[in-house]
């Protein structure tokens, strides 16, 4: 099992992927690192960890690809970048996973492009944890991939959301709600109305009905369906709070778990290989869970488990 | 100045109503109430309360729409429910603005049919206040009343917020920002990218461009416009926060903000008479405050300013 690693991604590369990898092989991690960035970067980082030889290995690009710039023109003039390369990689099977705490956008555009896409599937999906108050955790998604859907993507948000709930969550025949604006069948806007029969005729999917905004942090449904314009709205509304409460010194363990960095980063479903998004101020630790959520996720399969 | 209250409406009526109505005299107050509901039910209550002589009437309803019947059935079939007989005296010119924590439905379908439209208006819509972390107050909508928009809607919206946002919560030449998955022009759904251009080419307004969902909370627009899909959930999901705050006995005078039936209700926007509905639950404080709100809504005149 080898999980590649852009090393050149986010705010504190190459350093905090380092001490991510270093965190995750001192908790029994098992997989096979592969670090993909700049050699003259990387190299003399290295030396600082004592990572067992076979555990990892180095795959140069000397390009990279910046926060800003723009996702496909970046992607198609550097072949050489660390992001390019890693999906190089992965499509040609030579890592079995991919995390970057890079260019969101790049990210994306490379998952939907360089990769196949799974089969039945109409577009892939972002995701968010949703920390329940009551200690659960449930699972948001479209969270801003897809800002315009059909009532059929909803469904099929539904589907890969209850897949990567069971196996990754390990929520037993999870509950999955469409977010709406009123709980009667019939209600909200048109593609709610559209999605509601569909999703209550969907064997495949323990569809419990429509939740509303105030059902989200309760434990009434454990994968929520919305569109990608809605979810990212409300992700980012999260966010806010928690930095909100942060800035004003409100401390609360509940809070603390609204630390979306913590989570270590997004996966894309409904491609065929786990690709994982991570904030661009990943740290260790968010680097840490990224490579712990990637081994789960290529052990357990579960990418290939939402063909349709 | 005469300002119509539904004696009827809501879990604590008529008492809490009477409540308000006490304190809204008490703190000078100077709108003639009538008071509209069942009389039997009324009459023994108001002595306990000393109003002074012309400083009130009664109107007589003698039935009352529940909070669980279907609006327009209700409206249609019960003529002489407080609800109904409320917005006769409203068309008819005998009261000056309407109030009402009963039936939300019936409210809205009354303030949408019983009203004549305000000239140039597409729809009506309703909006919420939103407690800015640094202590100011911004303002949401539509946040309900619209599940499926137009792009020209969301730019009413933004001159209805703007005139209510000047007179009634006094900010001078408010910032409209139409709330979006990204921060540039093209970023968002297709309502989104449609909208953009035409609230920026609006003169009439002061648009400062997109807005993403953590600037909800910051102090960066005033008016922030949305469809009443995405603002019915952002509104529900902010009214949670608070509600599992409090159960969590996590204070901070930031979250009491949150508490939104201490605003006392929302006004419909767009329509020729002020009209302001309640939370099911208001007490005396929400009474106070709905009263004075409809009573600076006359005055002001800011509902006729709203013409397009």
């Amino acid at each position: 099992m080898k999980i590649g690693i852009d090393m050149m991604g986010g705010d504190f590369a190459p350093a905090e992927a380092f001490k991510g990898a270093q965190q995750f092989f001192e908790e029994e991690g098992e997989a096979q690192l592969v670090f993909i960035g700049d050699e003259a970067q990387i190299t003399p980082l290295l030396s600082e960890y004592s990572f067992a030889a076979g555990s990892y290995s180095i795959v140069h690009a000397p390009e990279v690809i910046g926060m800003q710039e723009h996702p496909t023109k970046a992607l198609k003039e550097k072949r050489q970048s660390s992001i390019s390369v890693g999906f190089q990689l992965l499509a040609t099977e030579k890592i079995d996973a991919f995390i970057s705490a890079g260019n969101t956008g790049a990210m994306l555009v490379g998952s939907l492009y360089a990769l196949k896409p799974l089969e039945g599937i109409l577009r892939p999906t972002i995701s968010t944890i949703i920390p329940k108050e009551n200690g659960a955790t449930g699972l948001l998604l479209d969270v801003g991939l897809n800002s315009d859907c059909k009532p059929e993507q909803l469904n099929q948000f539904a589907e890969m959301g209850s897949v990567y709930a069971t196996h990754i969550l390990g929520i037993e025949n999870p509950r999955v709600g469409l977010l709406n604006i009123g709980e009667e069948e019939g209600k909200g806007n048109l593609l709610a109305q559209a999605a509601y029969p569909i999703l209550k005729d969907n064997a495949a999917i323990n569809f419990i009905g429509n939740i509303e905004g105030r059902d989200i942090l309760l434990d009434k449904a454990d994968v929520m369906v919305c569109d990608g314009f809605t979810g990212n709205i409300l992700l980012k509304f999260a966010e806010s709070f928690h930095s909100i409460t942060a800035q004003k010194s409100i401390n609360h363990p509940y809070f603390d778990r609204f630390n979306f960095e913590e989570y270590g980063g997004t996966p894309v479903l409904g491609i065929s290989k786990p690709v994982i998004i991570g904030h661009g101020i990943s740290k260790g630790r968010a680097f840490q869970n990224m490579i712990l959520l990637a081994q789960k996720m290529i052990y357990t399969g579960v990418m290939q488990k939402m063909k349709i």
